[in-house]
């Protein structure tokens, strides 16, 4: 019986033909069930889910209304039911900090952004939005599932496990302007919450950076910040 | 009597603290009455809005619940009423094109974004996502309120009033990948719809461009290729 997501749950839901494809292809193992919806038009990507359930044996079924039950949005055709995971980030590889974010579509776009320049590591420090809500996985569009995600308890714990990496912190009062950054890799880029930014002590940690910005808006949005970000350390050895 | 915002109405509602005051700082005469809820408290965000209310003469009124009953989020405390406006784009200024937006939040973040690199001219091609519902408002801090909106009915139309711009449209499968462009001044960004993209036939308008991007992810969020875009083309010489 397939309820409304909450977190305490031990498992969650990928809403979307698009992410529940994902979900398939790259942790099959993880999923419970897979639900087409009756209203589901057999087009490509339908089809794609029933190969990939007949291939890993998942079990597939066609659902009249309990899509409808778990999410307000009337246009998910597509619904996969799988186990949360728990992961150690890579050592020594290039990492993005989220210090407390509190947004899931921001969290989710962040994930699509980073696998679309190839990093694939993410630090979470707590407080934080719940990464495996449906939410974070839409608005990742399923990239959630390539992505190594750590959850910390602080950022020093965080910084204790990765002392290895070059750590760049995102501030308004940076040291340093983007574009005159050179980034060493393995790096950690370390963004703040969406309202607060990171705190005034991180200015003491690795190199401090600001992006570029005038003074008309209060801040960039945290997305577009890490997207940004990525592209001036990643975008130009990224192979298309 | 204030009710839920709907397309058809003559005015629209900012929502939240900040869209507020940016609405009396930068268009006060639309402004019809700003209502403040009883349970906000007396803090530096809405002694600023009724000091700007006096200043402009503007209706301040305090609310119990309606502020409530049109929106679902529980964490507005300030609402402005505004008529809805038209304007013209500026000649020869650069521009951002957004070809049939369909997504409330990315056309927010994108003029917050293009206000935080000084590009203040946005073209929408119809059909397009209603520019002034309250969600749009609210996810560009209001910085909607300092952005010229022109709304256009085809492309073609609005490449035929300003045919002195230079024209760059982005796609996977440009002729230039982004770090080499020279962007020339005036210039037109154009971008595609969230889904489908620029269609094929853009290739031959202007210089077609792609943002350097894994082939693990279907593309990157639009929001994010018009933050990646502006910062290469205006970030370096922005006035932090």
């Amino acid at each position: 019986m397939i309820k409304k997501y909450k977190k305490k749950f031990e498992y969650s839901y990928s809403l979307g033909v698009y992410p529940t494809i994902e979900l398939l292809k790259h942790l099959p193992e993880k999923v419970n069930v897979v639900y087409i919806s009756e209203k589901a038009t057999s087009n490509k990507g339908i089809e794609q889910i029933r190969s990939l359930c007949r291939k890993n044996k998942v079990n597939l079924r066609t659902s009249a209304d309990l899509i409808n039950r778990i999410t307000a949005k009337g246009n998910v055709f597509a619904l996969g039911v799988f186990q949360k995971y728990e992961q150690t980030l890579d050592k020594e590889k290039n990492h993005i900090v989220l210090v407390n974010p509190s947004t899931a579509g921001n969290v989710g776009t962040i994930m699509r952004t980073m696998l679309g320049f190839r990093v694939r590591n993410l630090a979470v420090i707590k407080p934080a939005v719940d990464i495996f809500q449906p939410e974070v996985i839409r608005s990742s569009m399923g990239s959630i599932f390539q992505i190594n995600i750590g959850y910390f308890d602080s950022f020093k714990e965080y910084q204790a496990q990765h002392s290895q990496n070059s750590f760049y912190t995102f501030m308004l009062e940076g040291e340093m302007l983007l574009p005159d950054v050179q980034f060493k890799s393995p790096y950690s880029l370390v963004f703040g919450n969406e309202g607060a930014g990171l705190p005034k002590k991180f200015i003491n940690i690795g190199t401090s950076v600001t992006i570029p910005q005038s003074k008309m808006i209060d801040s960039l949005n945290l997305a577009i910040s890490v997207g940004i970000t990525l592209y001036e350390a990643e975008g130009k050895n990224t192979e298309v």
